[in-house]
């Protein structure tokens, strides 16, 4: 009598958020078995962030029959170093912001199986390419517009880490080498200051100032305006919201036809909150990247909204990083 | 009696130009031990250049003791597509410049060995990889800075050649969005219309042009000016051809900040004959750079010049390819 191969059909993904941190246990297909969060913050040491995580997972460890079903661990968080398996300096972490956290080694020991870890973008273009629109895709790019513009690149059908494991911060190239918005990294006219929700804002606001053009967004504190709020002004037909949107994507085509000259992917895979917007973000980067890409790339490319639910978009990324381990 | 396994020890590698197309036959260590030529023009048809390049190579190959010897040929040309092993309208190639030429295949099938082309940019990429200063490295970028600007990008130790296999045209990133040269693609304010030897030789004429500095340039007649002459005139300590230098290397410079965003390299690599100006364009490169990057790329990057010894170095990055197979 032959033993059977054991094939442990299970992941388990860790979306690590600056707020919650949110656990799923996902099979092969990307669905969710089992759910459970904890706080990220309010822990001094991150010994006690791992135990309470633990004491959480334990419960639906033992729904899909326990750890011997579970192949591997994958987080995505801020500042992760896929190499090191370490949170690096984290900022907004209270256990995590002034020094570097070997938390793929914490948790595989507490845990008995392989954890790895990567920052969230790429965590995304991972999950893209184990259940989203990027199945059987070798080369392409997810951007993520969120508070912040993220990247996650597949070349070869392998995520790009570089050589040192930071690779893939496509917010940070510069668009605008002179009077370039200020930029949250310190420096001046990076893509991230235009095109994240904040860039978005901030643009609306822009706008605002330097017309006089009528616009529901002048109802409104102009401090106060969120990318949510020209979202639901433009949607209205404001045009004002619309020339936003129009600015946003043109922004995005003439990044995204540098990006092809360098790794001429077969998709661009936009992810996050701006993608909310559909064709009024979406036409404008189309129509942007087909006038400014070098003509052998022209019409190559697809432009697609990540195949990612939303809510657990940032778990299943997470978990997809268990079946590469 | 056990047989012994056959190694075969050389590849033959084509540098495929415009003018000239020279063959070598390259061991392992990148000696070349044997070495012939062609003109690359005057044939009506391909079937014509490959009989006249299979008659050149023939006595070669007898010098290295026969076919047998071979394991493969390597070819860096223009318009290369790896994927196809073909050269697609390239227009300065009488026999070659109105569709699609297989060469891959036809010299493969008069040689009896595998053939793999690509072009010559990312020749020299696996050129040093094979035998120059990338040996060991697995994440570099090579910047070849002739005629025009071209590129060859490494990522987890292979070639990068993007969804259509034409990835890798660094020269065509836009570094001046708003009143940039016009550049051979039919854009404008690409990094080549700058930072190629035609470029700086154009920033040469600018500067003479909108200044009245004193320059040793100013003796010659403007439009003869090449990139050689403000190299020569800047060893001489001439300030204007000193500014071209800086004005140049700044560029790169910023170019290479934005490259690392993408991926990371371990190393930048400089090829062609802007390099032979050494620190004059290193400096003013690695200043810039350091000026530019996001702050965690910071002091991780090398910039170096190409290990390959001039004369032969496209012949040497061609035979490379044909260890790749």
């Amino acid at each position: 009598m032959n033993a059977q191969p054991t094939v442990k059909p299970y992941v388990i993904g860790l979306d690590l958020g600056g707020t919650n941190s949110v656990f799923g246990i996902v099979d092969s297909r990307g669905e969710i078995k089992a759910t459970t969060a904890i706080k990220t913050q309010g822990f001094d040491k991150v010994e006690d962030y791992v135990d309470a995580a633990v004491t959480a997972l334990s419960p639906i460890i033992e729904e899909v029959g326990g750890i011997d079903n579970i192949k591997a661990m994958g987080i995505g968080a801020p500042n992760g170093n896929y190499y090191k398996g370490t949170i690096e300096f984290a900022p907004n972490l209270s256990w995590g912001h002034d020094g570097i956290v070997p938390l793929a080694d914490m948790f595989s020991e507490r845990l008995g199986i392989p954890v790895a870890l990567t920052n969230d973008a790429n965590a995304a273009a991972i999950g893209e390419m184990a259940y989203g629109v990027a199945r059987g895709m070798k080369n392409f790019i997810v951007l993520t517009l969120g508070t912040g513009v993220g990247s996650g690149i597949v070349i070869n059908g392998q995520l790009v880490y570089g050589h040192d494991g930071f690779a893939g911060e496509l917010g940070h190239v510069i668009m605008r080498r002179e009077g370039g918005r200020s930029c949250g990294c310190g420096r001046k006219g990076c893509l991230e200051a235009y095109c994240s929700a904040t860039g978005v804002a901030r643009s609306a606001r822009e706008f605002l100032e330097t017309s006089d053009e009528p616009s529901l967004l002048r109802e409104m504190n102009a401090d106060d305006i969120t990318s949510l709020d020209v979202s639901i002004a433009a949607s209205k037909g404001d045009k004002l919201a619309l020339r936003v949107y129009e600015f946003t994507g043109k922004m995005l085509g003439e990044a995204c036809a540098d990006f092809a000259a360098f790794s001429s992917p077969e998709a661009f895979i936009f992810f996050g909150g701006l993608t909310k917007a559909g064709d009024l973000i979406m036409d404008p980067i189309k129509k942007s990247y087909d006038e400014c890409v070098l003509p052998i790339f022209r019409n190559k490319a697809k432009f697609l909204i990540s195949g990612l639910d939303g809510s657990s978009a940032a778990v299943l990324g997470a978990s997809a990083i268990g079946w590469e381990i």
